[in-house]
């Protein structure tokens, strides 16, 4: 047994300091710093194959740079629609503005606001997100997938900083089963309503993602929330081979019983995580957890 | 002011007396007493549609009979793909067990088992899913849409029990976005993937729950948990006229900003929901709410 | 393994029949169900003595008739000092208001009326308490222990149906290690403040729920909450001998380490749990769930 | 509004950097961030008096020092008994070990080893802490409230890093009122279970706390978790004067009605709280958090 070494918090201390001395803590500190010393672990061996999945409105949040340095290190990322929405959004020079959970929400809603808890945005940035389609619909017209939308709308973003034109620009595949559950799904649903043409296939996507999970012999999954995101990466894993390495921050509880809650290693039954797989379940809001995990691994 | 009148628990009390002198509670008791007395009044108003979204693991927990009750009164149906599918599977002859939440995940791995939580499932099901769909392809993959999808394997299924089955019997619109993340996702991945063809479109539903939000002038939704099917509910509204009445029922927290814990005031800022709508948050496991909501509308 | 048979709600159905028949589901409807046929189980052993604690603010929920039912078959209850207070303050003749979480505090603060959550409370109640003890200061102020002064406080209750007068009526010992912490403790310290004596030791009233727990063989726990009853109670077993069954509600989740989320099973490594013992541990407002296990032994 | 300008993680950043840059982001950790930034605020204008409640298995979990470094700021220190009992053992030279949340509880207590979820602790720890009591008995019983008793276990403390002996060396009065509810406790009812004498008084101590709190015009909270400690300090700002400044970090949720999980600014309400008060509610497991808070204020 380790002993447990109160931490000194000191002048000047680094992120980097403090996240890996909580790996030695108790509670959610001790899976916070597991989780900071295990994601290392993972971006260091690059034989590792990291599948990302991301639920939760974290642009909105401000999320955004860190989901982008993330993906230096990701082969497969999967996103709820709202998500790569608001990535589009901030790249079409749009801005999420912090509010607060109290304002009178039919007050807002006369300003022309959306609120998402303390978060606000103007609900003008749909006049944006409709030129974008408008204007570019006969380019987006042509994919016959999900990820081949969402990267040909990378390929059409000037922003440099947007998670869509970098898994573009990199060519890292990115999911999206839910994609009609979103921004970007109205925008379609908008231009078809108008008689304009475009099939996307529903399922077409599932081949490359289980294809790629069948190649791969060392991979590890790293969950923002659950939701889709995890969901269609663990059924990757189980119509293939289990993961080795999992970390999965979110703030549902497992004893629920939806899968977004579920602890990991529930995942070791059906054959999606690997039974001497290394685990961390951290119980934290991803914007505190996530920042912190990243900058332990910066160095 | 009301006063509070400490409930009193009688010999024989009947489900329908407790939840309804729960209204008049404090806390969670009270919100599930409102809510069980919100749904007696939109059930009763033939004019009101309800939108009901369903997510978590109902099916496997045992409420698939409350679902399939609470069809009687809905006019929208979403869900995931994992109720769906786990309503197949009791369609198809398989079952659900009481499991323990304790119990070795590579133990039950080697025996054949997948656990959500305390409930387990043979792996075996699979078996007869693969046959399903292997013996309906050819009517299966007539279906253009997910809905048209899920009406045909509706009608595919003999068991009249079944959630599905009763969709298409009453020709209930049932969407399901995110079909790609669930085993019947799987099995047409299957299909695909040993060449037999079939084209779903991904956006095709988004039309009809719009256009059918757009014409409804008195609506209500019903959440079971968050993700897709609430979601993919709320922009039907948001892109029509909001909706009336509101139910939800979550063990997420708005604090955290996730689309599942946002309580549904917040939807008056984006247009979802009428500003003088009334709104009950639940916050409950749904296998517990769920019965006591429906046995309060049973007379 | 039991097959999960999904629950059909009957038209007048008894609480009794659905909580029973919870037992057999999955996730919390099926720890509810446990919950309620393990405390069926407790009463119905004479031989079991059931050592209740109480924490969260129950009465002002309107659960005072539901505690005063579990006294029938309690041999030790521990309380917050809130909760007995406000027994006190309804054996008083003052009343709890169903309010608004949403309402704005300041505009509560200048009429007068104090908020827990959704219920409201005018502040002019201190004024019959006050009363109550300054009428009553002679024979309360003989107290010594804080088990003594409850007593006292019961015996000159004039309602029946108050706690505090129950547990004196029927001899049932009542412990508040932290009833300083309380509406009944600002009284004490009101009337010491202006020069009046009492001697109350904080420690006196270990000896006797120590040594009853000494005595006893077939000890049951029901925890409502966690805080200082649940962990009052858990030393006196720890000290003493462990317990055989136990019930626990909360919505305090283990990973955060406190005791109050603690399941119950933890208590077996200090001894304060058998290892054979039955335990159930439920995450569900107790407002919810304890009218519910009540009605379930009720017959 | 402002715009929330997304967080970008650099190379050897410091935890004072990061956690202030998050007070511009959403949910979570734009709480924390404007927690830190509060709490600089209150550190900086010696008229404001700290009262610090400290909840759950802090010390345990590895948080001795952090506390011991808030002590530096705080006038009124009002503390679980458990948190205090882990102080002293440490102080005593024994340690807390990182363990694992799903060891075996039978085989623990084999062992001899105690689990707060993952952080265990040898049962023999209460032997140094009875030689503790025994050897000091005669000091110690001469103290005639908790504070008193306190102070006195303070200086017999040799260790200096220990809180209690924190306390007693700076004269921060530290309140316990549930004492009795504690190993601390524990040791005072055996030696009077072996006939020796001590005298303590329940609600001495309210006097001290409630008296500052009138005297003291600029007040700040500071709690972490909620229970007793934050109830005892809220209960002396309602009959004295409101606070100015609050920070609460708790995992409860206030939909349960429990005072842990009541937001600050129910306290408005009650008095306990100044109508144009700061106020931040923080939701994160405090081992997280504490670290982040306290490395904001050093410099």
């Amino acid at each position: 047994m380790e002993e447990i070494v109160p931490i000194k918090i000191t002048k000047d201390m680094k992120v980097k300091e403090l996240v890996e001395s909580m790996a030695g803590l108790g509670f959610q500190a001790g899976k916070l710093g597991e989780a900071a010393c295990l994601f290392q672990e993972i971006i260091k061996d690059k034989e590792i194959k990291l599948f990302l999945g991301i639920a939760g409105a974290m642009i909105p949040a401000g999320m955004k740079n860190i989901i982008f340095d993330l993906l230096d290190n990701t082969s497969i990322f999967v996103s709820t629609g709202a998500n790569l929405t608001h990535d589009l959004i901030e790249a079409l020079g749009e801005k999420h503005y912090k509010g607060n959970e109290n304002a009178n929400d039919w007050e807002l809603n006369k300003k022309g606001i959306d609120r998402m808890y303390d978060v606000f945005m103007k609900q003008e940035v749909y006049v944006k997100l409709e030129k974008f389609f408008s204007d570019n619909w006969e380019e987006l017209s042509k994919a016959k997938t999900i990820k081949e939308l969402l990267w040909k709308i990378g390929s059409l973003i000037e922003n440099k900083e947007s998670i869509l034109r970098k898994c573009y620009d990199k060519k890292i595949p990115v999911f999206c089963p839910a994609l009609a559950d979103s921004g970007i799904g109205l925008m379609i649903w908008g231009n078809k309503a108008r008689g304009k043409k475009i099939e996307i296939d529903a399922f077409e996507d599932m081949n490359e993602i289980i294809d790629f999970s069948w190649k791969e012999k060392k991979k590890a999954v790293f969950y923002v929330g659950g939701g889709v995101p995890k969901n269609f990466i663990q059924q990757a894993m189980q119509f293939s081979t289990p993961a080795l390495y999992g970390i999965q921050i979110s703030t549902d509880k497992e004893e629920y019983g939806g899968r977004s809650g579920a602890k990991l290693n529930e995942g070791i039954s059906w054959g999606k995580m690997h039974k001497q797989g290394k685990f961390v379940n951290l119980s934290c809001d991803a914007t505190i957890a996530l920042p912190m995990i990243l900058a332990g691994a910066k160095a």
